[in-house]
């Protein structure tokens, strides 16, 4: 596990069925890009969360907020920022910055609270291999 | 159970983000309706899917095919109509037929062939309390 | 239009594909539910959002922020409340409660801030035909 | 323009909400998938359908049809095989084949037939552009 990586960047592509008939990316949308987000994130630290749901620890999302400043289009390629800003014992904190790829121009930030719980939705600790 | 229902109605308004940006009900979402049928036609005769679910026995579609003939619009109300047309010992045929409810017009029509599978994917016979 | 209301409520079933592997709604379907609420308090108003777009007039969610607090489950019968908590020029923010309706118990709390705009993304002002 | 190119594959990762309860991807989200294998053989064709769409010219789904054989799951890296089979007047044909990439096996075997419109939904002939 890289013990100090705590930001990462990936690329996304948005689809057509997730444009409205706006033509822009609808809002509901970008909670999936932010999981995605924190789910290559985890990978790049070594975890993968398909492994760790085996192990009875899932992570689920207890609060969320965003703001929208520009629309994101169909086929637009944008790039996610996901930056972890405060771990706790069964919490992690997210901070999120989706930008244009072209153009470099803020879309959203957001920020979302996960907490570890079992499969029963009982809160538990994160696991020590997680938090290094 | 309702021995002889083989068939039922339900309406469904097109949500907001089930657009596309062509303004129309993207091809994609008239599986998630059919399924809604499904559903409800199972209700009406007195089973409620998700206790099946609980009593590992599973529906999943097998194949599907579909004609789209006229587009479904954001905010339209549609008549989705849902018959059993063939019962086998582990699949199940159903037709769908897509209305505009107003126009009455045809937007769709649909066929899919699911098989009752345990939780482990294996095909099972389907349970007698849902044949008759 | 019916000048004094301010608050609806609707029921809304949890769909199988808006359920994931955890067997949850997942968190990006909510903004879906909570923007049905927004579509069905204006049509209790006597508007169509329909027509509203048809009319150049659209609107856009800004921000928006929500706390978790119990899960749905598929097939959950769930009661939302939607409430006009503040109207500005080109503004409104609403308030959402989503409960389970067997149980009343609340699932999660949340608010958005949504703006008016042209087809062009500029903000214009909300007509007075909806502000009243 | 690439003049002989009429198959590629591209992959994609099974997003966490594109699974449902069973732990596996929906029926509905191949054809999201298969839409991105059309998108992708055209863009290395040389064309955005994104540029279509703004010249007039778009491409709505018609016929489709599928067999899923295997299921995928959360998290699985996936080879998408798109190919052309028919070019008519207005339409075109294709088939896909979606595959789990690590183990090669065949997931699901698909069909559709997508027709050619303007934006008054009327069928209009492919561009030359395309067709070479």
């Amino acid at each position: 596990m890289t013990d100090k990586l705590t930001s990462m960047d990936i690329e996304i592509r948005v689809r057509y069925p997730e444009a409205d008939q706006m033509g822009v990316l609808h809002h509901s949308r970008y909670w999936v890009y932010f999981e995605m987000g924190r789910t290559e994130l985890l990978r790049a630290q070594g975890v993968a969360y398909r492994d760790l749901e085996e192990m009875n620890v899932l992570f689920v999302v207890a609060k969320c907020s965003a703001a929208f400043k520009m629309p994101a289009r169909y086929d637009d390629v944008l790039t996610l920022t996901t930056r972890i800003t405060k771990m706790g014992a069964a919490r992690i904190d997210h901070a999120y910055e989706l930008r244009n790829k072209d153009t470099g121009m803020l879309l959203c930030a957001a920020e979302t609270t996960i907490a570890c719980v079992n499969r029963d939705g009982e809160i538990i600790p994160i696991p020590d291999s997680i938090k290094e």
